[in-house]
This record gives C-alpha cells, sequence and structure tokens, in this order.
C-alpha cells in the first residue's frame, strides 16, 4: 500500500496562522467507494477565505473542526474510478483535501480542459478567483465606460482579472497593491492606468491624484484602512463589491473602523456582499469567456507556485504577507507507486 | 410697513444644538420681485437633515454659513404674487425660509391640495417625508411578501409610513422606538408586528425575538448602536436602505464603530445610501399614491405641533431627543395685518 499525506488543523490559529497550527499525517491511500474516484493532487489552491473557516463560530463557510482534514480547490489527475463519467489519466478539479491523494464521489468532481495552459489554471484565472472577478465587475460593479474603478490586492489572483476586466469594459482603472514591483506589473504589463503602492503612500493622498475624478466603482479584497481611504472619495452613486478582508481575517472578533454608513447617505453609494459561490449556475458561461480572453491576450496571468506539500501552509500565510503575484498555488505531484 | 420675523445661524453648533445657536431677527416683510410670490407661512418642518447643514465641510447639502436663514420645507399662504401661477389666497408649499413671511421664485413653490386634510400633511405624511418612506421602501429595500423588515425610529414622520407601507406589501414589520409609548402606537395604531424600546432593551437580544428569522429588509434612520445590533441579524441578501444617521449628526468627525463589510461578505447583503432628492421626477407618483392610502386609510399618520415660530429651535432639538410622534411641525401662521 502507498502512503499519502495530509494536512489537518492541529489547532486554531490565533492571529496570522503558523507552522504549530497544522499537522502533516501521514495514512494510507484511500480506496474510493462506489462511484467514487482517487485523484492525485496535482495542484491545490490556498486561498485567503480559508483563515474564515480556521475560527470558531459562525461565518458564511462552516468551521473545520480542530483534527479535520484542510479542504479546497484541487486540480489533479484521476487514478482510480469507479464512476462511469471518469477514467483513469482524466483530470479533475473539485473541492478536495490538502493531500497527496484524494477520493471524491465522481459527481463532486469536474473535467479540466486547459488547452495549451498548465493545469494550475483551473485554480486561478479559469477557476474560482477568475469567476470572482468575471462576476464582481460584470454583476455587482458593472461599471460605465469611463468610470474610474478601483481595486485593491490588486495584483493578486482576484484582482488582476478584476482590473483587466474593467480596462476591457473601457474604464480607468487603478490598483492598490504591496510593493513597487506589484505596482509595475500592473501598469506596465496589465495595462491599469495607475498603481498605488500602499506600504509607500497614504492611500487617500495617493488616491487624489490617481483618481482625480473620484471613484465610481470599488472592488474591495482587503477591508481596513485601505478600505476606509477609498470611501473618502466615493463619487455619487459609486457601487462598492465586498469580496474579501483580507486585512481582518486574522483579527479576533468584531474589529472597529470609521463609520461608513454616514458616507453613503452623502454618495447614495451602493454596498454589496458577495460570493461566487452564489453564481454557481453561471460558472460555465464565466469560465468559457475567461478562457476566450486569455487566449485572445485580452486577460494576463501570473502564478506563484509553492514547490511541495509539506509547503501549503507557507504558502497559505504568504497570502496575508503578501508575498504572491497572481494566483498563488502548491504543485504537489506525488508519484503514485502503483502498489 | 408690517414687521417680519426670522431665524438665522447664530453660530455653528457643538453638538445638540441649543438656543445660542440660533438668532429671530426682526425684518420688514420682503416685497416679492417679477415672477415672485410673497408667502405668509403656516407650518414650517423641523427635520434631522438640518443639523448636517449646520456644520461646515462638505456633505450632500451645501453648509449654511453663520448668519444665513435657516430653510426648509414650508406650508403657506400666497399674499401677493407677480407670478402667473399664482394669486393671492393660494396654499403653496417649497424650501423657505424659517421667517413669518418669505418670498420665493415662483416657479420654486408648488400647489398644495390636501383636501379635508390639514395643511402640515404637505410636509409630512404626503410631503418629503412620506415620499422618502415610499422610494426607500418600493425602490431600495423592495422587499418580497413574507419578508421581515425592521425599521428604526419607527414612530417618527418617516418610519411611521415606511412600516406601514411594508404591511401593506405582507412583510412581517418590527420597529425600534425611544419609549413603550411610541411601541404601543406602533403595533396597536399602526398594525406593526413587534415594536423595540430601544431605551429599556438590549436591541440585538429583542431582535431574537421580534425577528426570529432574521432581518430581511433594513431601513434605517438612525446609525450607530442600533444600526449595530441590526446588523447582526441580517439575513443572507438582505438589503439596508440607508436614509437618516440622526445618532451620528451631533458628533463631530467621523466616529467609530464595529466593521460591518466583513458582515456583508458573510450576508451578501446590500446596503444602499439613498436621497428622496434623486425622486423628484417620481414625486407626483409618490404623492399620488400616498394621498390614496391615506384616504383608504391604510396609511396612519400623527403629527406634532410646536406653536409659534419662535419655538422651531425648540422643535428642531426635539427631534434628537425622540421628542416627537410622526411629523413635527411647527405652527407659524402670522398676522398679516396688509399695511
Amino acid at each position: 500500500m502507498a502512503t499519502n499525506r495530509q494536512f489537518v488543523l492541529a489547532q486554531r490559529p490565533d492571529g496570522v496562522p503558523d507552522d504549530e497550527d497544522f499537522d502533516l499525517v501521514e495514512t494510507d491511500v484511500p480506496e474510493p467507494g462506489p462511484r467514487e474516484v482517487l485523484v492525485r493532487t496535482r495542484y491545490l489552491s490556498v486561498d485567503p477565505y480559508m483563515r474564515d473557516r480556521m475560527r470558531e463560530g459562525e461565518s458564511y463557510a462552516e468551521p473545520w473542526a480542530v483534527g479535520d482534514a484542510l479542504r479546497g480547490a484541487v486540480v489533479g489527475e484521476v487514478v482510480e474510478s469507479n464512476h462511469p463519467d471518469y477514467e483513469a489519466g482524466d483530470t479533475v478539479t473539485g473541492n478536495l483535501v490538502w493531500a497527496d491523494y484524494a477520493v471524491a464521489d465522481g459527481a463532486d468532481v469536474v473535467a479540466v480542459e486547459t488547452g495549451d495552459l498548465r493545469d494550475s489554471v483551473a485554480l486561478g484565472v479559469l477557476g474560482m478567483p477568475g469567476r470572482t472577478a468575471y462576476f464582481g465587475v460584470t454583476d455587482v460593479l458593472d461599471p460605465d465606460p469611463g468610470d474610474t474603478v478601483v481595486v485593491s490586492a490588486a495584483a493578486g489572483a482576484v484582482g488582476s482579472v478584476v482590473g483587466q476586466l474593467a480596462k476591457l469594459n473601457g474604464c480607468r482603472v487603478v490598483g492598490i497593491a504591496g510593493s513597487d514591483a506589484k505596482v509595475e506589473y500592473l501598469t506596465d504589463d496589465l495595462g491599469f492606468d495607475a498603481g498605488i503602492n500602499y506600504a509607500d503612500a497614504d492611500v487617500a493622498d495617493a488616491l487624489a491624484e490617481a483618481a482625480p475624478r473620484g471613484v465610481d466603482a470599488y472592488f474591495d479584497n482587503v477591508g481596513g484602512d485601505i478600505t476606509d481611504a477609498v470611501f473618502a472619495h466615493l463619487n455619487v452613486r459609486a457601487s462598492v463589491a465586498v469580496c474579501g478582508q483580507i486585512a481582518l481575517y486574522n483579527e479576533e472578533g468584531v474589529t472597529m473602523g470609521p463609520r461608513k454608513l454616514p458616507r453613503l447617505v452623502e454618495t447614495r453609494a451602493r454596498v454589496e456582499g458577495f460570493l461566487v459561490g452564489d453564481y454557481a449556475p453561471r460558472f460555465e458561461e464565466a469560465s468559457e469567456r475567461l478562457a476566450q480572453w486569455v487566449q485572445s491576450g485580452d486577460v494576463q496571468f501570473r502564478e506563484t507556485v509553492a514547490d511541495g506539500l509539506e509547503n501549503a501552509p507557507d504558502a497559505f500565510v504568504g497570502l496575508f504577507e503578501g508575498e504572491n503575484v497572481g494566483k498563488q498555488v502548491v504543485r504537489v505531484e506525488a508519484e503514485f507507486d502503483g502498489s
């Protein structure tokens, strides 16, 4: 029997997670039951929202219990199938455990077709982050050509696509990111009109220059101080899509900040939280359009790849330190010994 | 020449306004110029939003300068007209100074038809507050039958109409107000399903009982702690209409409170600020429908009347102490001596 490794939640993190919060345990490679498939992980996705599942209490996702396997988007190869839709060698994606091998009901995975692209794009530009950007821009923000659109965590997996979709829509796009290199990537490679390095600038002041006609639409991935600064620049009838609040995920309990509702009366702005999962019936539409844009070069992307399952926790923690450009994935690629 | 009295802003209030912030000055009765009308005030309206105009700095309304006449919705009688649309004896409403007499361009007033009702309804249920409730419920919240709708300042000019319109729409309605008498008014007279006296209850706890299936729509007139408590009960895809923030109007600068955007991601709620002025092209629609509902008894209303122009500042300050039930107006009714 081949061995398998999988991560479980060792304890609930206190603030920023560290190594002690994760346990890598050895198990047998699981056996697929009826209608199940055995998947060998090629890439797994680490995403900020996972931090929320590590805490106790209510959220939009069920919290993990201590001892539970960590779980997220994975792309991998079917190595054994008891499901009529799949056979060994197929590439599939699904919500699977962080492990070398995982079993899943065949109904819970989908086939991946990435053409010439690396499989990992199914976790990034053509996966959940790309679709998040797509629905956030087209459905929640719905900016008009000429509008000024601001996006935070702009060099990340979601933000980089948000900005490019807004550019395709004829908007002026300003990205906020955490280093000069990222800002350069936004303006030089992705065609953003302006970028702000929040580590090095007063965001409110910088926005006065980068968005001289104010902010018509804001795609918020971060929350906290950066978002406070953007709110001060919202135009009348602005729209705000609240996608993530990574600045707050490592805080315990409710954090305090400047009250925003008075500003909403002044501006008659609309602020809307959204989750990509609510758009599941339209995932195909999003992935098809994103694939076309990637094909045509209208949407470019980068990935940051960590090597080895054992490095998944570090890759995850790196998200909160802004270490990734574009989608952060972990390459696993266990060797399957077939025994 | 008859004398006229009018209020000017004596100084910018520090916190809750008091008598020293208002000056009642005597002037001559003004002469209407070409195309102007001279209006004798019957009732003037005091509204929370006026507090915002008394402070320096940006808001949705231009701030008044110290020395400026206070101004707001007035209903009165045309006593002299140089405008072809009006003649002496007509009842009109418009945005006029707080005075016994005011002149206005004939284009800036509109004729009032209140049928059997007191003219003051043009300042309340059939005026700006009634229309605010109408557009807030029909356009911003747009609740479904069966939804739980919560309204703050529920016994006020706007809130009392909001709750009744939501009831007409088949919703479960919970009103938050500041006394047992007001709560009784809501439930016994206006047909609200439940009421919460915020002065006497933990609002979050009381909501758990009054809105056991959570809050689908919230019409916010107050902001601050009460609104914080309601946010904790928002359902998935809830909507929030931010109309007023009276709890914060007497605060200087930006106040701090629990951050709400994380809650929006959890609930995918939509929060929208609105101003009734943005719906000006549809004022007639609102007033006609409100008049029908008042006629049929589906919408009931009360007014709190202060007597005498000199008491306008006290009536205004009383708004922040919750002294009014329904619309607060000031009856002026100067005698016109015609000389």
